[in-house]
């Protein structure tokens, strides 16, 4: 039986599984499967809210912060979103080619905020954003009450931060 | 085999199974199963989407608006959603009992915009609001232009309509 | 602000939340919304694993068997799927009005079985068989090894066990 | 404001998008995101469906076959799965590299037939099968009725069909 070790390279075989960060960006491929389209031809709302949070949890996992540290450390912490201001701009359709961005525009004190926009590659011409949004999340502790970010956390993001309107958009 | 007729007075079965509307407000009962929750142990933010475009489907469908009337009718239009703005207040887990409360706060020209409250029905106390969101949606013809709301559709949501500020939330 | 007690008598509100047992056979009413659809039209195949599940969660809960004492109680235990065989037979579509229909086969030892039919109901005429599937899980302990089903559970179960063959679907 | 042009190479970016074909074998890489568990900390069993959809479209898209032509072309013809009979091995978790392998082991006459296994890429060791399944497909026409595939949908799959049992397993 064929298995996944046949053409796998010690320690890894799927280079860009979390997409990758240029500058201050995080940039995930997303493809957009049957699965989140609906009837009306397009993909459905809630799903943007999904291909988002994989790249906020892509951006964090390259930077070396890990979910099951988070949440299993010695010193639990977990983040919950408080906030989503979104426009949707355009709809994306089966077979699309889609890349989210993101951006944490603050990861101090209690909160962690992202700007994210996600675009659509066009076979050709100039790619598209469909949508965008600004979020804002807090941190908790494992009783669900608000706590600054763990230091290790905040030194991993800090090269990443960036500062809205010094810049532009995600 | 037993069949759903069997029990089944002509004509309907589940009244409630799409909501009430008791005055200008709709309200929909969902349960939390499973599909809605993830490992941090409470509904998936993303969620709270599906669960509020349920409770906006079925206010159009007892105001008596159909998406395929909408959609296939002789002067076909579709609602596109452009912007949502939304607080995420407390988390549902497995289990819950939650109301999704609807007002319809303009419906007229090409747009149709709503406010929307998740509230959580507990067994006993008061229920609390989990989450609340303002809709804007426009109002889309065949080729994705703007166009104005149909008659028949301003006129079926015009008792709905409330004026927010007037009022109070959803 | 409008608030989900403002029309609740004590103790519930929406009496077919969870469906209804009838005989031996569980049924649960479902809507189907946007979020279940996909861009050929239809229901996206896996969704109706999303409506059987919440049929055979909603048969537990009516007969008295609630996830949050299974999983948090002094003897917890977890029921794991580790089969399912289930056939296509038509599809549903927008605004669709499901019925799950569930019946227990077995519930003893370390397992416990299910056979399920979606029904499509019509506006007139016949209800249609959409999707029907055998489902075995198995009963684990917190290290997820094989375990008997607690007695309280096979008690609250057992007026509800068909034998199938005996009967005939669900 | 950055956008996905600035750091793309004409034709393309991200190129395991669509998994790759090795042998007749198709593989896709699959992260586990928090949209993918529930609450019992483990993936929601309905989908490892949606990951198995991936993998069977990826693979037609690496053999020239796109929905939009199958759908929109002269001679329209849609997939219909009929059945499916799947194993529930092991489960897996948030942060999980999951991988999908599919290989088609029919498709000719009116059938397009798939065996699938979804694995577990450990950081070290040996890969794990979690989840594996038989998938029977409809070849239809656009009122639904069965149809051929098309020729050029045969040939183009004919070098991946593989004959099970002469092989072994996805």
């Amino acid at each position: 039986m064929s298995t996944p070790s046949d053409n796998m390279p010690p320690g890894g075989t799927w280079p860009d599984l979390a997409g990758r960060i240029e500058g201050q960006v995080h940039k995930l491929p997303i493809r957009v499967y049957y699965e989140d389209t609906d009837f009306s031809g397009i993909v459905y709302h809630a799903n943007y809210l999904r291909f988002a949070e994989r790249g906020r949890s892509d951006f964090l996992r390259l930077a070396g912060v890990h979910h099951t540290s988070l949440f299993e450390g010695e010193d639990p912490v977990a983040f919950a979103i408080r906030r989503m201001e979104m426009d949707f701009l355009k709809p994306a359709r089966i077979d699309d080619r889609l890349e989210v961005h993101t951006r944490y525009v603050r990861a101090s004190g209690a909160r962690i905020d992202a700007r994210q926009v996600i675009w659509q590659l066009a076979g050709t011409g100039a790619p598209q954003a469909l949508w965008q949004a600004d979020v804002f999340a807090a941190v908790l502790d494992t009783r669900g009450r608000p706590r600054r970010l763990p230091v290790y956390v905040r030194d991993a993001l800090a090269p990443f931060v960036s500062v809205p309107g010094a810049g532009e958009g995600a």
